[in-house]
């Protein structure tokens, strides 16, 4: 495991003695094990020596074995302290901040009488950042997948049919294609009720001459896809195809800066002036996009404020949108990757 | 809403300035809005004056206004900071240690000069454990389709149909009775497959004589149901049926012994002693069951170490199994409404 390797050189080199993972999602990353066992215990301990130590319910003991994981397994029962199981003394540990619960904080500093906690979110985030050939493979499959989606719900359109109708026949139809998740909720929503960024679908039927959101993305094998379309049923108002336009010229001229080494603030900001310039600016209320990976949405943010510099092998959404209220809402969203010399977009349905 | 006002009179005796609620469920306990903007700030501030905070995304601000909360809603930007749109000084703040990140902890102690943080867990807690009416109606419900699925899954086995195919069948069947959303993945797992209590359901195809577990659960009106059945596909060997008569045996006597006042660890142990003087104990990895509601696993643990005192309205499962490795997976599962004198099962599949 690469993955692993590289965290246990980070490890060292802040001068940490481990690293304690919470997130499990951060654990299928440097284990390949997956789980979740909620409320128990589950967590990766990676010291600078390089052991790595799994806590886990005694009942998953087995799964882990069969994993990719080979280092020491802690099983516990429900009865026992899994601490208690695996002593150690640790001086500096990092964590993940925005993870690890105050209460478990609390409880690892007791157990190993920790003197020094420090963050390693950051550590995480910037690995997580960058793509290997083999994620981006899974990646470009499970966005491949979404416009699969797109071509489902959109030949599913007719009059009278509801959003929540559409989101069904959706999730139903690409299970024959091997998806036995959605990302996150699927969304669709129709005419002015898409003006709320983040609607629920409904019994709302179908008109005429409305627009159509589309949110969805699927996970393969254990990675996200994220796409949006807003796709005209009949002939919108001029009013919803004037917004439509801008907001694809938007969602163009943004993708079309993106290459290594510029900010990521510069994309926004080339979104948001054309947005802004035509007078919809106050109705663009959220960043631009985000990373995509194990989650539908990690690091980087794709925001006005972020400044960091794209990289080769990171995957992001661009995803502007106008939502004006009891008119219309529109974004449009694709899975861009880095390339070397600038970009590629996973996902491809038509806009 | 009765239960916030419950809150508010116990943040004033326990003589804390606010409680500060960041779990989403529990927002939605107490707000009737629901939402999780992940990586987003989004929490409640509760004061022993009655005042309430809504912290939230401002493209939430619209839904907010439209959902029972009538509190104070502050919408913040990506680019602003929430904390500094809300001014306080709070000397003694009651948190969700169990869900509160160590960075937010550490964000809100800066932002409002906290000089001291106490658990409100215990607190919510509680007030969870006991279901209202209205709550107890909806639990129903949900339990009643999930013997739906249960009826819809076993009618669909036959040779050579895969898990998968099953869960699938369930999960799209279960639409037209109006459910949108599974409580966890829905496990559907054959013979020996069974022996991994927490096993995925895969490409194994169902061969005469054997036992098939299904464990599963819908949410309805954002409340959970988690039932489990194992149920014989032609004769299962003795040796498999053997094993489901006692795990059959175990359950209803630990059922029987359900009413308020009894000790959550005597039901445990009701069941435990009854498979482990079968022989079985060792095969019999996990708590009895746990506590139903706007979660799927939620408090009480209904395990050996636990206790508390069954009340009056809790919901609880129960749900005894025995892994025998390489030959079958036994697991029994009911919802059990705590009443005045006794129990009711919610659900009543037959076993």
């Amino acid at each position: 495991m690469t993955q692993i390797n590289q965290l246990i050189s980070k490890i060292k080199a802040s001068n940490a003695d481990a690293a304690w993972i919470s997130n499990p999602i951060n654990i299928y990353y440097y284990t390949g094990y997956k789980s979740d066992p909620h409320e128990r215990l589950f967590a990766l301990l990676v010291k600078s020596t390089g052991e790595r130590i799994l806590f886990c319910p005694q009942l998953e003991v087995e799964e882990v074995k069969a994993s990719p994981f080979d280092g020491t397994i802690i099983g516990y029962l429900d009865t026992e302290d899994p601490y208690a199981k695996y002593k150690d003394e640790l001086n500096t540990v990092l964590i993940e901040e925005n993870h690890l619960t105050y209460r478990r904080y609390n409880e690892l500093k007791s157990a190993y009488q920790l003197q020094e906690v420090r963050p390693v979110d950051a550590i995480i985030q910037e690995m997580r950042n960058v793509k290997s050939q083999e994620e981006i493979d899974i990646l470009a499959k499970a966005a491949e997948l979404a416009d699969k989606c797109m071509e489902i719900g959109e030949a599913f359109l007719k009059e009278g049919v509801t959003e929540r109708e559409v989101v069904n026949h959706i999730e139903n139809e690409i299970k024959a294609f091997g998806v036995h998740e959605m990302s996150f909720d699927t969304m669709v929503l129709f005419g002015d009720h898409a003006a709320a960024p983040h609607g629920t679908p409904g019994d709302r039927k179908l008109k005429n001459n409305e627009f159509v959101l589309f949110d969805l993305g699927v996970i393969y094998q254990n990675y996200c896809s994220d796409i949006t379309r807003t796709i005209p049923f009949g002939t919108p108002s001029d009013e919803a195809q004037n917004v439509y336009d801008i907001v694809k010229q938007a969602q163009l001229a943004a993708i079309s800066k993106i290459k290594p080494g510029v900010k990521v603030s510069e994309i926004d900001k080339t979104a948001r002036t054309i947005i802004s310039e035509a007078g919809y600016g106050e109705f663009f209320p959220h960043r631009l996009g985000h990373g995509l990976g194990l989650e539908a949405h990690e690091y980087p943010d794709i925001s006005e404020t972020n400044d960091l510099l794209l990289k080769e092998g990171m995957v992001i959404t661009i995803e502007p949108g106008i939502y004006v209220p009891d008119v219309v809402g529109v974004r449009i969203e694709d899975d861009i990757l880095l390339t070397q010399n600038g970009y590629q977009s996973l996902s491809s349905y038509k806009k």
